[in-house]
């Protein structure tokens, strides 16, 4: 019998000038990056919520706390591979995975192909299955004003 | 034929201080609850709406209108009951809700476990089907200054 | 073999008094109107990049770019019926699509037999398949301020 699991990531942090701006596993050159915890990977923490929720085993910051000195400043590909363990040892496999990046500036179009390389490496399936688009919010709300970054990743997790 | 179908809730509510902060069907010790007609239980009107729109049944506002005085200060979980109802009277059963709960404060993690349980019981599925995450947004936008909460629910349905 | 794959789009427009207000493929009264470089409809965009994202195939900003002038002012059903042509190219037929409008004023409800309606045609699928909801921010946020409308869809595509 197969199983069909939906999983739905939020995350935001914030942007603040001079940091190295790490998103989708690579870093984005820009006068601002995002600031966390860990290496603030906004995109890569919400396909972590998505892959955790659809398995039902919580979410990042249940596994990977910020209180936890051992995740600071941790590259969060390792956070994802951890993940897709976790998934895998329950027997679940990546349907697919659709992201977006809600961002005013810079222009993520040109580094998506990089990233979907990148993820799919650190996530051992195919590139088809990953999906990462971009869209500004028009100058509105804290996106807008470039105080922060924010993601979305919708999920499909299958078990035979 | 298996049929599977996507639904998405996404609610948000003004937070008030001296108010009882449902979510989850459980009452969250806070300073604040939520604002509403009903109780306001964020996380279950998401989910309510997710599970609605899966089975394209309009939305909850469609079906308990917030001017309709016999849903003044209702509790939620008797909306969901409601809701669970109209599916299963079409065929649907529950695939599995992945939820996201946006909150400043309180941490929500230590109630999560009884959320679930609560939920599954007025749901009448396994709590396994169950996901609730929460996650902060970084002390930005309305959630960040704690005027407000939100939540996300992502959904299956399947009929057989 | 049978794949199903999700997608899910996020998409914001600022509101402009004084402009048509385009929304689910018809034009909603009301003094203001979204705000783009097409006609700004909000819930034809988001239901364009949930099927993109579903099939791997970019965003609208990458189909159709608001830096293109032949997409000066387009009707977005055209894009709608684009993006399933690519997608039907692939082999790809829609699941389902549940979408939510974000929108402080007018009332969206009265509107959504008819959105449905419409955009079942220009997709070509029975409109049991297009599911749309609609909801405040309660007063909170750039929406709750009348500044911009918001929405979301979540898809599913299929593959025989």
């Amino acid at each position: 019998m197969l199983t069909i699991r939906t999983g739905f990531g939020y995350d935001v942090h914030q942007l603040q000038e001079g940091l190295p701006f790490w998103l989708g596993g690579i870093v984005v050159p820009h006068t601002h990056g995002a600031l966390g915890h860990s290496d603030a990977d906004v995109l890569i923490h919400v396909i972590c919520d998505a892959l955790l929720g659809a398995a039902n085993l919580r979410d990042i910051g249940f596994h990977f706390p910020d209180t936890d000195a051992q995740y600071k400043g941790i590259d969060s590909k390792k956070l994802l591979a951890g993940v897709m363990k976790l998934l895998r040892e329950r027997g679940y496999e990546l349907g697919n995975v659709d992201s977006t990046i809600c961002l005013e500036r810079p222009k993520v179009n040109p580094h998506i192909p990089e990233m979907q390389r990148v993820l799919a490496e650190v996530m051992g399936v195919d590139a088809d299955l990953i999906s990462i688009k971009a869209t500004t919010t028009e100058k509105l709300g804290f996106v807008g004003r470039q105080e922060g970054v924010a993601a979305y990743a919708s999920v499909l997790i299958v078990k035979n």
